[in-house]
């Protein structure tokens, strides 16, 4: 498509409907949109990689997420991660109609534009102090256009309640396995199903767990073989890693 | 499946086609292999996960990795990654048929058993001393069916050449990039294209690139969304994170 | 007793008394308790592995402590750890013969139903200032029926201290050396007597003792052969590795 | 200089005019401002390398920052860097012409005694998060007479969003790029345009973030040759390090 | 019975048996034997904490080695470990009785004048080339009169390989995990069996693994309460903390 | 002494004046004071190494300092170090003469008891911001009778400021230096003087100073040969190490 | 100059010399060099940045050098750096006329086609062991058309080595300090000169010095303002700082 | 000193004696000896810190060292550290009179020159592989004029080896103690005697010992007060320190 795009523009400045001066502007107006002196929002993103640009809160101010989110959602569904409670209250005085997941620490508005596709990722935790992250996982999923199935407290410290869901993991088409401390959890799924596996290392635990390092580096280096990982704590970053997956078009061959 | 193992296992025992200690036995009897004191194979793996059992040949001396891929090879393909010259010789002396691939450090057998389906992954390297890490992924590709287009040295810091390779790149149904140092192509390519991206941070550097940590944790904090991340110079895992993706059947709705 | 309870079931299918269905449902029927969406409790814990299920409150709401708190103690003893001060007034609101001990951060109810072994388990600690992962690790002995003998203060800046308390040492089953900066304690006890050791490095200290990484670093690099050692104040692993020990029935032989 | 004065200094111990025990004296003499016990201010400091001392706040108490900023301001245009708030209330009741920039969490005054060169440094950031950084390296430019242009949220998960501002890049003398989590920007700048590039690694990010390392390692290790890199967050450096350059004279030889 | 010791030599005193100055010496000469000017051997360490003196031969040159284990084997069995094939010639020239056994790096003597108890200690690896720490511990255990048992390859990615061999887990008195990559097999036996766990971390891995940090970070952070952790390739020092659990005696109630 | 009054006690056990199990007692009774259940203070260490116990209040609850701080001021002066302002209006309220220096964070009594010898410590430090640091080692000096000259805000970006106080640095018997940053001021002094320097890293700095790890690393390695170190922020114990220097006794051979 | 090249293509199209998809092929006709499937050399950067594409050799074999490096060579000078003695060897057999310095470890050829501009870059080094980095920088330098200065063996540990040369060092347009163990030489000659400072950490030391980590932290974290950082042992990189700097063009308002 | 040396040039020129130029001339004319264009030695070091220039010599060709040295051995005694055995055999081709130390990879000539002064400095070892940084230690200690005692192999992992050796430390000036694993003989020692102790830990393990890294953030972390530590394996660092304290005049009041 930006193939064609540029094709045409190309075509109209031979066809002299465009002047060089003119191309070369068009050339130039790409698609997005400034705010302030402060902030460059890449509109067109999702013709590139799939995705809407999601305000990442965290270093911004409340007054900036606030003007941010209001001007992106004249454009369409906003999803914001890592919302203080006083960034929220904020983006909801600005925007009444957005709606504020205090444990997944989102905020989202025109979820109800995205049409859904049924039961597709599963986002499994080793404990309930994983759920945070999981939440934003399953968030982002739901404003992807995918509703993620969340099974929880399932670690491998009782690999039984693992294996009770067993069915629940194999129906679903990307699993995402979030854990802190060991991370253990990443190793023992990947090695139960032949799906995509996501792992999400979090932050939970204290002393050696080093605010999710050691799951992390347990989970890079899973004795289970294909087992990609994400950031600590990085719930929206697997998601989209799971709807890349998601998204893909069936098969050209079939 | 397994579910219909164990419910046909439990209906023979119900007939009294099975007594109760058979039972017992089968249930115990599963489906790896034991070589003398030191391996357990586990034969029945691509029934669970999708792959093979493959050989990780460093830190097992040249005679067990011999014995290991001969019975093996005696089931089916072999893969065996991180194979030195010096178990290679070994291998090849057991194995006339096997192939060694120096650059890629693998050992094979029986690849032309399997079937491919053409063109869905795409292996991209930031330099040419990315290659090593690059041949390790399409080789564990090919053995898994998968054959993969290798695009090498279109590193970010003359970006353009990327530019070039992008329609190559779009075709793809998962996207592999390979790079050290500071391991910026994986953001590049990641805000670029739709498809999933598994990046693998390599050791090729020096100093604060401190064996490839530095690439891994770029990759791992990557400003593009989705991007997830295997071990450093971990081809062979990016490969089966590529393949698991490549592996989905089409979507069940269509 | 896993597998007598799988010989009765496949008898009971064999019979007839169960059929196919039942059996392949009972299999499933696993000995744990969901709480809402987010907690599995693992109620036959015990059975595996000697210990019930302990909550670990950080990480998780006030809430849903109490929640899980409130359900479990309907089953048994319960024991919380890392409970905060907040955490620890909603769960005396839900539960109120619990008990709360503000030192060791720790909830407890039902220890009174616990049958005590006497004055098996030593725990020393270097100074004052470990005294909270001391008590952390007091109050599990306790819950799990082995009252423990604190011996406080007598790190290795003054080592006669320890000489002086050595009788009372070599009359424990099990030592737990508590310590921080340097954690050269294990050492020196570990060099002392013939039972097993498990040290517990703290975050006591600062600059280079990292937060515990200097005495964790220290005690497994202990000289004295055979200490072993849990994570950076985890008083709670370092009494359930004792009571591990403690446990052990007399050998077979004798 | 120095050089001169030691000559002039030796002639008049030559000539008489000053004696042996003077001379000694005034070699001591050096220029700086002893406040109280606690500083040393190094008045001549401007003779030596550029610039003149700036207050660095962090971990002074605010009256020593008062106090200290007060009697600089009697020598000339002075600036204080990481100021807290409560810092700067005491600054301005001590100091009332002095400006407060909450966002830059800087405190100067004299600034407009500073004769102004325009348009030579061009400051990048990747995220809107960046801009404190950005902010202090600009104020800093400014105070040392170098008024610097700001291109902000231009990072490498949109690419074209940087292409479309390379005009201005080209423009610039010295090129200060500032960006967090994996600084990827540094690298993708510094393979585009041919002047002196100085990477700022900032503290945004999470998890493997690890509070900057990542940015500040992958811009170290960046593939593109000669981009050089202070400390994380420090803004005033690279502002220093792009005043040293934008300081220059013209070559001798034209 | 040190007690005792001082006890008779004060009683001696006391008759005048022994005068002060020799009391004196005699305080003083406690069990330790001068090797030359570079080794004190101890050789009543078995009074003490149960074990022998062990010669760490790594860092000693094999002439020291060799007349230390020359001089210790004339006072009983002698166990040297981390010995080069070097070192090994060394000894066996010097003990023509000794025994090496070069995938453990181990050298023995008298191990035949050990008596055995039988059966008590399981070891367990998740992979092949773990097996050179295992049978480090076997060695070791050996030489400390616990024979134990070798489970190799049942790694957590094909965790049915574990659950086939937990009979004999479960007959074991102590449990040895040697584990390298992420060291998730030390979580799920902990999980599993209600028995003292010795997790030992194996640097088997490349890349995130760093040398078996990962592997230690991942068992000190274990979600399962109470396993307990050595050094990294530890497999004696693992070895002594089983056979100090080993050599508990009965408890004295019963 | 020890040695003497082992002597004198055999000699009383010989001569009957103390019977056998007296004498036993009386090797027990060694000279420490319980407090509690939870402190074990070492009286007599001034005679093991020359220094009285000291409180280190971090990690314990102001009541405890206070009542350990008020049974130690019973044996004479007392020195605590951390001390919060909380902890201090503990112990000022239990001992009210005691004197709290909130800069240095120190609490101190008797010190008027202690006999001064006057100027033989010098602690230098490189920037205002190290003052805390260097006051707790000047108060710490001056408790164990060795009254120190601070030179402040010296560092090595404008090395001329040291220069100038060289002869100071020179009059002095030991130097303690005190940087944060890079540290750098620790290896310049080192190749000026040839006194013993001690060297105390600061955390002052950010980014990658890393809490004062990069001046901790900078020191450890500097080039100026016979600098030794301590830890970060520990003013304390560089006003011990150079305590024990000062306390040297003339060499005997003079 | 891409923007004219842009320019002109279009007003091709425009006037139908060149036609719509020979223009699609012409922005396409990006200028670089494909060799073989391995490598795409960037024969247009200097167009960009300003250098030439160097060839790292380092984790590429002796034949892609040789093959890469025989390319180059026909369109221009060329560098390779970090190059074997074997690479070397081969490099000479395939273009007898390069020439290869041992200590640098770089190759060079067509060196005598740069037209040099004299006195400009002056590179210090701490001591005698860090020349093999300062001779990198040194002909790294000397290939871009700057010939350098080498002043050696000034380090801190005697700084009035420096003061002898700093007339020298003041003559320089850029100063590139080359130093290792703590680096303290980059924050006194940024304390000194008022020219751009470009600190090379080396690897030279040992224990603590980390490979090179303590002087780079060191340096990185200098209290000297302004100074900037390559990465560990990147002779390459400082020199193409330090070039970016001495090709800038007058001021364009003189 | 210098002090003087200033005041009588000063007067010189006062004078007339000598000429401003020259004056000029003899200011720049420091103390050092430049060989080749690679080394500056620094002939008056002794005059400012008690010590020669010692040779570091890893890092330099062995032509570079027997260079130096043989330069050096003409202005006194020379000590060179690190020195490879084909190091030692090119100095002793240049100097036949030059005495290596393969154990402690020292260089030494003119030691025969030094005036001794008996038995001040102790140098104690926890293990025998610590001896090579203890011998280095010792060698540099002769070298300085201070033989030191060496007291072997008495880690804490059998205390009373220590114990025995006590009035040997106890009769030293200054104590240096070498330890490795955990160092904790540091703490140990520092808490038994009153002098000054100089801690060296040493890379003597494995694993977690991370070459030393345990050994010293132990010793930075001791609970013994005033304990101060070198690098790593700094044999010759400690030996310094050790000899700036015993350098030390008497007190200037006695």
């Amino acid at each position: 498509m930006d193939q064609d795009a540029l094709r045409k523009l190309l075509a109209a400045v031979r066809s002299g409907e465009v002047d060089v001066e003119q191309g070369l502007e068009r050339l130039r107006a790409l698609p997005f949109l400034e705010i302030g002196s402060h902030t460059t929002i890449d509109l067109h993103r999702p013709l590139r990689n799939g995705f809407p640009e999601v305000i990442y809160a965290e270093g911004k101010t409340p007054e900036q997420v606030a003007e941010i989110f209001a001007r992106m959602a004249e454009h369409g569904p906003v999803l914001a991660t890592r919302a203080s409670a006083e960034t929220a209250e904020r983006v909801l005085g600005a925007c009444p109609g957005a709606c504020h997941n205090p444990l997944a620490r989102t905020l989202t508005i025109g979820e109800e534009a995205v049409a859904a596709r049924p039961g597709e990722i599963a986002i499994v935790t080793a404990g309930t102090s994983d759920l945070p992250v999981a939440e934003e996982a399953r968030v982002t999923c739901a404003m992807f256009g995918h509703p993620a199935r969340l099974i929880s407290d399932v670690g491998v410290a009782g690999v039984h309640r693992l294996f009770h869901r067993l069915d629940e993991l194999r129906g679903a088409r990307v699993v995402v396995v979030v854990a802190g401390m060991e991370g253990a959890l990443a190793s023992v799924v990947g090695g139960l199903v032949p799906q995509p596996v996501i792992a999400v290392p979090t932050s939970v635990g204290y002393g050696a767990s080093f605010h999710g390092l050691s799951a992390l580096l347990g989970m890079l280096t899973s004795c289970a073989g294909g087992v990609s990982v994400v950031n600590i704590d990085n719930g929206f970053g697997a998601a989209c890693a799971a709807c890349r997956i998601a998204n893909l078009p069936d098969s050209p061959s079939e």
